[in-house]
């Protein structure tokens, strides 16, 4: 019974059926017929035109981004804790040629204008330090929290004011789009966003990702960079079919609803263990090193994480798409009952 | 009947087969149960211990390999027609960090120690100019041309002599050791390659090259460098798969084989029209406008193809592991009246 | 008696002394007064609103310049026998992040429309090869070439139409002009070249080049990337002092036109021997090893160089500001009597 | 009375003599006579046998240090406020291709083995995260502390441990020689230290630093590098003459103890309102805005610096090698009255 991840649950059925079907006779690169309808379903999702492209992993969709919103001499500011500071290799610096992340403070590993203000203003607007060309913010964060149309407005008004790109790492984008039961241009275009990394592989994907440009002139530099990073891959057609499935019929929600589902059963059997409100799909609570033994010992697999202060010792549980209902809950039955 | 390309060709049920297969729980990135047996496949395959490692493109395969091989301060030794040079949007640059190609001739795009030292020789031992640092090769070549061993062993005795990394680009590899008949080994690690481009994606894989290495420690490295790449696939095992397909059974030679026979055939039809000898998977002919025009009209679908002096125009029939035996069949007749 | 290179060549009285009336308490970096008036003076003597930047070498100048017009992905055209593709060790490829230099032909190291059209119009408008973003001009060139108004103006107008910077490396910039007799702007600004090289260091200077951009926004964002290359010094107003020593006073032409003369005497006696016509400070001769021997033999000290087809051998003869004009009259005699 | 920074003094007069000296016909780059001497005069100086650069700026130097110890996927280990980090516009990104500061804590700005291990043990030993390959630290520090031989020394150890280089930022390090009364081998190579950044240009120098390496290997590497970074100027002479001429007559102490003896008698004065112990050629005090403004008034020029909490404000007062004695004693006296 594993909640380790999301990040590396099977492929959805649909979404086989999808790359399947596409084992066809068509043309190479994004030349072929699903590629091309990118552009459009995305236009048709979001609600504006949009260009989109797909890409095999977050990082790689990420980076993309910033070093399309951000020069080799300028900094990007994101939270301390956010993935591409913590735990994407480096892989900013790759592809930026060496910008530099600014770090910001923010419960829940959410950014705000204040703590944004935080790490800018200090800044000399002279050669000697980096400035801020753009801001990356996730969502869902890294800690599960959801940020909300407003507070993604708040944020893509600062990034106005101060002529900074934004972008979104949505790695668990579905998720906090099923937690808000907003549109998804709600808390995106209409809030400010210019670039979005519309994750699919930890809903049910296999390796395919959607950058969406929602400026599609980013998106032709874009398609020059990903060629250039040896991320135009000559099949392309089975990374489109995949992306395709996910939000031609829904499925993004679907999935995200189910392994939302599935985290609440447990976020509630933790109750006041809870570290931070459970509105995506991942599960931060106190367990001291016994009780997590004890769970470990049941059949619960997951990882432990750094404890606040104060705290015996801390535990990450994630769900997923496919998240048995049973597994569930017996990890919540086995929470209630330590 | 599509004589375009081998880039897009479908994906071999066998492939589809392990891939489905691998649909069940395992660990993330390149930690679960098929990753793990990647460096002993290899190592059987090639007779001696190897490391291997999974990349979705052969562009991120050969930079990966070319910075492991070069500084960025230094210089690659390539065919002024490798697709390293001409066909990958500029990636080694961005991989290496600017380290230079420095072009050499070579009859059909390969190379030999005689025109490796003729770009070499003439450079500088001062910091001016770019020193070289290592050579890269393709098998088999951009105009379907095969290295023999002996032909490989020359200039790996020219890269120990001059402290140079070698590098082979086996995007058609399987094509080369199945012309060959000999052993991958023989032209590869006998020879003195560090590091092989291994192919699978133009031989009836869907997105995943291999990486091997040689000298395993230099796969420690690129590990690193992979993830910071955006290389490192959450669901590794789905690659794994594809590769392991490929090799564990012969599938790689299987499917060589039908397209190398595919392209004889055609081969044989255009007789002096060749502009290369036949010896993998790729025809170069002479084929006026005209002619490619009455070919066109009759279903067949390529590329035309500059062509040399005094030629009234060529163009390239490409076959894959999946050619349909009747439309090559119809091609040779339909060349063969022309 | 050295005729080696101009780039060893001691510093003008005049430069001392203005570095020597700099060495008064001043702001740092290039907060100083004497970097404050480099603006203005360039834009008097170009007549027309100029940014410039002191930098402390060509290859650096040159480097910041290409870097802020080509992005990493993208490609600069150069003469295959350019510095930046022979002599800077690369520094192209780290400045621009990798970008490639595109090479074309041009009799005297000298490119024009057709030859440049050769190189860039056969490049597929596809992400698979580099684009072009930006041309780089040498003036004059590596062979003592100088292009005219007119040829830079054509040049200027190709760039214009294909969106494409126009870089001019003036390592010799001096030189050439003394010899058209003409405006600076002339051949720059008003012929379309974006930024300029303005060498300093081979005509009297110690250790200051001088970036000139006709667009002054893009100065801005080089201000950024000279201190990102560590090319900011502190004590920045001894350079600013050199440059405006050169320019304010009509140094640069006294001293290019000496250096001209010296190189026009030596080039008269070459006669036929002569490789190019001397048109700035080179000279480029035939001259047999025995030839060069007995120069030598003479004191006369010179790089030999690779001799045309059909040719014994040939050597450059360069002179600078203060060649010493007995030495270039035995020089001259010396050659005619061989 | 300036007491801004030591960075923007004027050249001593033995340096201008030596430039002077050198203004004779010699080889170009470091082919000269002078940057022949550097490795024996280091080695001398050092007592064992070293490689020595010159290279225009202390920005330079520290990075193509760090550069020459760490990969572009590794990290580098410094402290939070250390120069490399705050005040070099992003250039160790530039330099190392991307490789990450990895940033430490430490009183006055002084990392320790504590602090350090603080930094790198919690990495985890995978490739989603960077992993360190080099230690920076400052001597004397952005606060003007010094480390003692024993406090660089244990950090040496922990980088042998490590397997990680270590770099030494010595823009100061003449200051701290003179305070710690040590033997320069004693606080760099005795201690660890693999690379070190001489300071010359604050300590009476025009531009040129010397960048020390203990292995001449590493020398070799960055050779090319700095001619690939434009840092190879073509007179070098004048650079190399400005080095021989600091440190060949023990200059580089005497400059050194005289601004410490002035940063000294400011200390004194300030007391109790010292924020660090003056050590080197810093003061840093608590001032109140008013009295800032008391001391501007009677014609003092200094940058208020941020002010530790509860303080009503601070300054920095920085001296150097020519601080007038009549101005440093006004001051004293000044901050004394307040």
């Amino acid at each position: 019974m594993k909640f380790f991840s999301d990040n590396a649950a099977g492929v959805h059925p649909r979404v086989w059926d999808a790359m399947r079907a596409a084992d066809q006779p068509d043309a190479a690169y994004d030349g072929d017929r699903l590629s091309a309808r990118l552009d459009e379903a995305f236009s048709a999702l979001f609600g504006t035109e949009c260009a989109a492209l797909w890409v095999a992993t977050g990082t790689a969709a990420n980076c993309l981004a910033l070093a399309a919103l951000a020069q080799p001499h300028g900094g990007i500011v994101c939270h301390r804790e956010a993935h591409i500071e913590v735990d994407e290799g480096g892989a900013p610096g790759f592809f930026t040629h060496g910008a530099k992340l600014l770090l910001a403070e923010g419960e829940g590993a959410k950014l705000t204008p204040e703590t944004i203000r935080a790490t800018i203003d200090p800044i000399r607007r002279d050669v000697h330090q980096v400035q801020p060309h753009a801001i990356s913010i996730t969502q869902a964060t890294e800690y599960g929290r959801v940020y909300t149309p407003g507070e993604v407005a708040a944020i893509g008004a600062l990034a106005r004011k101060r002529t900074l790109g934004l972008h979104m790492d949505g790695a668990r984008f579905a998720n906090a789009v099923a937690h808000l039961g907003c549109t998804p241009a709600a808390v995106t275009v209409n809030a400010g966003v210019d670039v979005l990394t519309f994750g699919c592989v930890k809903n049910g994907g296999m390796n395919a990702e959607a950058l969406v440009f929602f400026d599609p002139a980013l998106a032709d530099v874009v398609r020059y960079r990903r060629k250039r990073a040896g991320h135009l891959q000559s099949k392309g057609r089975y990374l489109a079919a995949q992306v395709l499935a996910m939000i031609e019929d829904g499925l993004w929600l679907e999935n995200a609803r189910a392994a939302n589902a599935a985290a609440a059963t447990i976020g509630e059997a933790c109750g006041e263990r809870l570290l931070h409100p459970v509105e995506a799909n991942e599960v931060f609570a106190v367990l001291s090193p016994a009780e997590q033994a004890a769970l470990h010992a049941q059949g619960f697999e997951f990882y432990d994480w750094p404890a606040p202060e104060g705290a015996p010792g801390a535990a990450r549980l994630v769900t997923a798409w496919n998240s048995d209902p049973a597994h569930v809950a017996a990890l919540a039955r086995a929470i209630a009952a330590l």
